[in-house]
């Protein structure tokens, strides 16, 4: 449950009741201290501050229409806390989100930016919360590799570099309503570019023509579609997630993902993804198919509440990756937690290298909802 | 009618009455589906999700100093909603307006960043509500060609590439009391350059030389002044505004436009321009003088409003650019509605040209005040 | 005493005791007109619009954890009033502070970004408010030309170009609780590179070789201390600081200051200074040392204060900085005033120049809380 400032609109609530307006403001802020071992081969970073969640400082609001229909909007800033930047420096103002949209009997449609179906789905069923901490499985093992890192890849292959690889921009976004526990999600996207650099997304065969040049439109509609199926009820016993995804560069990612509480303190999680870039990556090249599968539990004592991970990533002709980690959150109140996160980790030297390196992380900070 | 949020100071309503401080929270949320054919020769744009208002978050408040004075300020940030970047990717975070001043029996003198007073005067006048659509007519009709794509032109000449053309950076604005149904309004400015890049703005007879460098100050104090009559009541049946601006590379503009409701619910409404570049184009070049026109109506049904515009610019040894668009809104609620549109454009294929293109355009789509 | 918005979280309010939850919304708009003589030698600016402090928009909250334990957070963006732009164009969004933490009886410990010990603290011996207005002696005089227009000087040498110099980033923030009028304060940070550009900050003896490249991380990890004592109570009539401040190149500063209320009226101040520079510039060579006083004085008068001040900075080999200000607030409220400020100035034609230039200096405008 989110806790968050809702200042009433007081004019609507002296005027008529269709008036009835009001803005949350909510946000989060997390940052403490952490360490990787061997960032480059042989060498540590330095102690740092970091985050082991996503920064927030974002505005949102409804309006009842009438008939059962709500008019809705959500602007999320994204941002830094260890040195006030926006997030990642040059992402968008609103990189959580930027989304207006109706809701009804029908569910709810919006317009923006926002994740994809598939992205914003998974998160149920990873071991850290789906958070991107190094720690956590969600950015990277948990979407089998479908990443930014790899050109072409990512929900949003052709913006802006260095942008989030798990949004639409230019989306339409429909959630079902939920019928006996089941519920239907559907992301779509124009072809338009968005400010991609053209990074060399090869074509298949033809090694020195890209065929997504800076500036091109996408090849085709880029979509996202996830089904869930949970137990119906407050404390759910069982939940179960089939998706797809295609991006505008037609890369193609499968996942199906459950989790089962065999009783109430303990929460088994597992996902299997499966990716594939025949698109602009020929086969017998790195990268051309690859696939990924995380489990994982979390375990709850009164205020603390233990993460246990592991996962694989094994992509065509490239190293594997293999991550193993364990966190520990202690609640000091519903809205702050304070955490510890040890992770050991074996991923490929490069993008496309069949060497290793092997890093191992810590972090311990607190993580503060508003 | 402006619904926002009214988050009320309450320590001073607490406190003692001199500190009946509030913030409001308001903006707009815009988002749809639109389609522009020709917009290169031959080619159309794909479908995208574009807006047909600015997207904008805005902070506001106003103090009360006792004997009817009052301190205001108001900052208000712009976005792109379909990738939730700051309009225009490059324009400053508060592109809205940052301004702080004072208000009372004198009027209301503010300091900052901000519309002038002809470009905020005008909208009233326009049938498409002074929206910055495709299918609008303020932003390139109604002022006459008085904008950033020709050097030298527009509100703010000398200020960074991609700014806003209708406003003055370095500000001082002033709007009277409304006495008897007349106001009005003045704008002055610095001579201070804003990060213009030092587009060619070519001094005249010398081809080679521009007259404003990079970096280059203004060669005149930037000034706008409108004057309008609005018959009083609640619901005026006429309206008339006489408006003149001069920027800081002395581009001159002067307005005439006006409006009549012969029955509640027609609006007819008309503006003309002209425009002279003498400063820097010499006579017998292309641009040197222009001038517009720009007719319309907006018709209530109910909840249904219909938007019908013509307008043509005729600028010197330049192919004249001549539209016509036709709208509907359809409420929700007071704060909500959602609108079609569709224009028919003719226009020169370049600032420049003779010849010319035509372009239709659609958008369909949802607006959201908060 | 700051007057903001508090806007309650009336869901808090409604549901259990631990969800407190609020999120203050405040900030400050100051502009006004300047005219700075000399701004390059025999040439005056022309008259702007200029600000005299920092205009910021911030958020900031609290939540009350139990048994006396508060979680904090705070975010400040800062922005130019006369352009919208965020301030100094490209610092980071949160530019006026990012930082979360916790509050108890230890005292106040937080993480992110924000000014140092020795920056917050210095601010109350300051005749001019501790603002960074030109007529004011924090920016340079006050904290001895320990300042980025110094390669390697100033609190954060390996950040962004155009960061302000009086913070650090990925930073820990301790204060500790008032002890009988005795409070310590203490910042640390790690030694992480903020994206500095490398300027030739060059190694003692090894004039061709800079000590820390683009992208080079600290040689010491920064850390920033200052004690205070301050008459217990509401009007205290003396208070005094000792402050020293290393920086992640390993330029020294130390500080110590007081002031004194003789009446209620009238308060004098006085700061003295001292940097060395000698991790990177060779004794004998300019600014190697440095050391700078200030002195001034409050008077109120009703509504009125009254402000003066004289300050002088003297480094090794350089030509002395000499300025003298006076300036005039009058409140037409707690949180909003109008002001004057005049200043003379003679300084260092270049930061490593014996030759001088004097600048006259003028400003005027209203500054308003909220």
């Amino acid at each position: 449950m989110k806790k968050s400032l809702v200042a009433l609109a007081l004019l609507g609530a002296f005027s008529a009741a269709h008036a009835q307006s009001s803005v949350t403001i909510y946000g989060t802020l997390d940052a403490g201290f952490a360490k990787t071992t061997n960032t480059t081969p042989g060498v540590s970073s330095p102690t740092t501050i970091g985050k082991r969640d996503n920064n927030k400082l974002g505005f949102r609001g409804q309006e009842d229409l009438g008939s059962g229909l709500k008019a809705l909007f959500q602007l999320e800033i994204r941002f830094e806390p260890d040195t006030g930047t926006i997030e990642g420096v040059t992402r968008p103002l609103f990189q959580g989100q930027s989304r207006v949209g109706l809701q009804g009997d029908f569910g709810t449609i919006r317009l923006g930016r926002g994740l994809t179906a598939l992205q914003e789905s998974t998160v149920a069923y990873e071991p850290f919360n789906g958070l991107p901490n190094v720690a956590g499985f969600q950015t990277d093992l948990q979407v089998g590799g479908y990443r930014t890192s790899l050109a072409g890849s990512g929900s949003d292959p052709l913006g802006l570099a260095g942008n989030s690889g798990n949004r639409f921009a230019n989306g339409v976004f429909y959630n079902s309503p939920v019928y006996n526990g089941f519920q239907l999600n559907f992301t779509w996207g124009t072809k338009e570019n968005n400010g991609g650099p053209g990074a060399a997304i090869v074509g298949r065969g033809t090694a020195a023509a890209p065929q997504y040049a800076a500036g091109a439109m996408g090849s085709a509609y880029p979509y996202s579609v996830s089904a869930t199926y949970t137990e119906p009820g407050s404390a759910p016993r069982y939940s179960i997630l089939l998706a797809n995804e295609r991006n505008a560069t037609e890369a193609k990612l499968w996942q199906i993902a459950g989790y089962v509480r065999p009783m109430p303190a303990l929460k088994l999680m597992a996902t299997y993804n499966k990716q594939d870039l025949d698109n602009f990556i020929a086969a017998g090249k790195p990268n051309h198919e690859m696939d990924s599968w995380v489990v994982g539990l979390n375990y709850t004592m009164g205020p603390g509440k233990l993460l246990l991970g592991y996962g694989q990533k094994n992509p065509d002709m490239v190293a594997k990756t293999k991550q193993a980690s364990i966190g520990y959150e202690y609640s000091l109140s519903p809205r702050t937690y304070v955490y510890l996160d040890l992770s050991n980790k074996k991923l490929p030297t490069t993008a496309t290298a069949t060497t290793e390196i092997t890093q191992n992380h810590y972090s311990m900070g607190i993580h503060h909802n508003f």
